[in-house]
């Protein structure tokens, strides 16, 4: 590995859950030698369980050159894991005092010139680098579960990052196999949690109000939106189903119903100025392909997805036609 | 057609938007002969035009015996549109005095026994059925775009339906290939729209704030959630984030982040009550298979799914591995 200017070279993980396990199998895929360090006991060896869980999909998602599942070694120490990384990804459980402990304790061992990325789910990357001797690298790389398949990791920068260090780090997320996106504010949540807090939250509503059970609420997804949403966000499913005015039809037909109480959450007010942001934003998105060529890519997209859904989870197959 | 003790055969569309349209072709791909009404001028070229955009789609999902684009009549009267029709499916824009109005004429119109389904996303049938003649047949039957090849169908009982007549709406549109949801409260927004608009409105804010861009929440979709998402919804998916406790072990790590300001919704108390409803929810859906296989069999989709949209979307393609 190290193909940009990163320097990228040796990689150590702190927190060995569900998240710093899917780091450590995604690094591991891409060839490098990986560091760990978790107090836990039995970190190890659930660390390769999970490994061993995660290697078959990394496989049939192709391995680079001289990759191995054993080219894993866990330190005693935050001192002895730290001391010579390039990079280190941070992932114990999320709270301020504990991360920020763990965080002064990796920045005081590792070399200055180490990035160090957060795994945090809602704490900003400023308060994070607070007290640090070199906040400027301290970062947010925020992945999704499983962390070895999916390919989104948010990047967030705090008051104090350098921006080289930033590009850096998308340089190297972008060359093993993932979608860095730059967040261009922090808030609490990032981006991608503050969307999926809030069907979380309304599902939560639905479920404590009685208007239905989980398993409604994840058909209720898997069978529409679910199915969408794997190709396309909800600004570009909502210029689809505006027809051939696409997302200004969208939001004159739709946008009154911001003012109905369909959910707990409170709409923004849906001024000019956001109406424009939002269809600009969908027409640049979608280029010179027209409304008519997306939709006949979405509808061959989603036929074989229904196919490959029914095939890994047959109870979701439909009525057999006559 | 006419599988089950429901006696539909003749169907009828009444508003030939993007949704009617997509019923049409649903309705003719699955063998039946569809009788629409539309006022506007051009509707039947357009509806021509869409169920000809849709066919390739429906033909790759399996068309029925006798199935054909051209069983599709245009007539110039609600009246002379809804009178042999046994379901007739109401889609006109979404105003609740207009689908009163509408409702209150095919009401008039059709025979007693023919029933009658709403497509809005928003009213609650009890509201719909005011009024009518035949109020017991009426019921709301919401899809989800594109209405030919997504299978959600929410059905919604107000105060005044009869469940015999959901019965047979739940059969009927199990046989033309979809996954009929029964609602068990009639609310505004019904379930999945309510999911939806939840992070609808939450992404609203993202961009009203200028935390991102419409192409960058679309992103924090389709590379994380949204590729989980067709398959698996929200309780599902974090209940494979917690680990081998699964809910149990997610509600109690992420639980407090319901109290943190991450969205502009407010959530429920997380009540001991509400806790025991989703992790048993979850508990029950998942059956006798384990986390574990679980986790096996939704990366081996991932993984498909993934070559799926790169396949289709080469421009998502993440870097190629060295």
């Amino acid at each position: 590995m190290n193909k940009g200017n990163h320097g990228i070279k040796n990689i150590t993980v702190v927190g060995t859950g569900v998240i710093g396990n899917g780091w450590i199998a995604r690094f591991l895929a891409n060839g490098f030698d990986v560091i760990a360090f978790d107090p836990a006991e039995g970190a190890k060896e659930r660390t390769t369980k999970a490994i061993a869980q995660a290697w078959p999909s990394l496989e049939k998602l192709g391995l680079a050159e001289g990759a191995h599942q054993s080219r894993i070694t866990f330190k005693e120490t935050v001192e002895e894991a730290v001391r010579g990384a390039d990079y280190i990804q941070e992932n114990v459980p999320e709270r301020e005092a504990l991360k920020k402990a763990v965080l002064a304790d990796i920045d005081k061992y590792a070399k200055p010139e180490a990035i160090i990325g957060s795994s945090t789910s809602g704490i900003v990357p400023s308060i994070l680098q607070e007290g640090l001797k070199h906040p400027q690298r301290l970062i947010v790389a925020h992945p999704f579960n499983p962390v070895y398949i999916l390919p989104l990791v948010e990047l967030v920068g705090g008051k104090q990052t350098d921006a080289a260090i930033m590009e850096h780090a998308r340089q190297f997320f972008q060359e093993i196999g993932m979608k860095p996106l730059i967040i261009q504010k922090e808030i609490e949540g990032h981006l991608a949690d503050r969307l999926m807090e809030a069907l979380w939250r309304e599902a939560l509503h639905m479920v404590n109000d009685g208007v239905a059970t989980t398993e409604e609420v994840d058909a209720a997804i898997v069978y529409g939106a679910g199915l969408r949403w794997a190709q396309m966000g909800p600004f570009m499913t909502f210029h689809l189903a505006g027809g051939e005015k696409g997302m200004r039809h969208m939001l004159e037909q739709f946008g009154p119903a911001l003012k109905l109480p369909w959910t707990k959450l409170e709409a923004p007010e849906l001024t000019d100025e956001l109406k424009e942001k939002v269809i600009n934003g969908c027409e640049s998105h979608a280029g010179d392909t027209t409304i008519a060529e997306l939709e006949t890519k979405r509808n061959e997209f989603l036929v074989e997805l229904l196919d490959l859904v029914e095939s890994y989870w047959p109870e979701s197959k439909a009525a057999v036609k006559n």
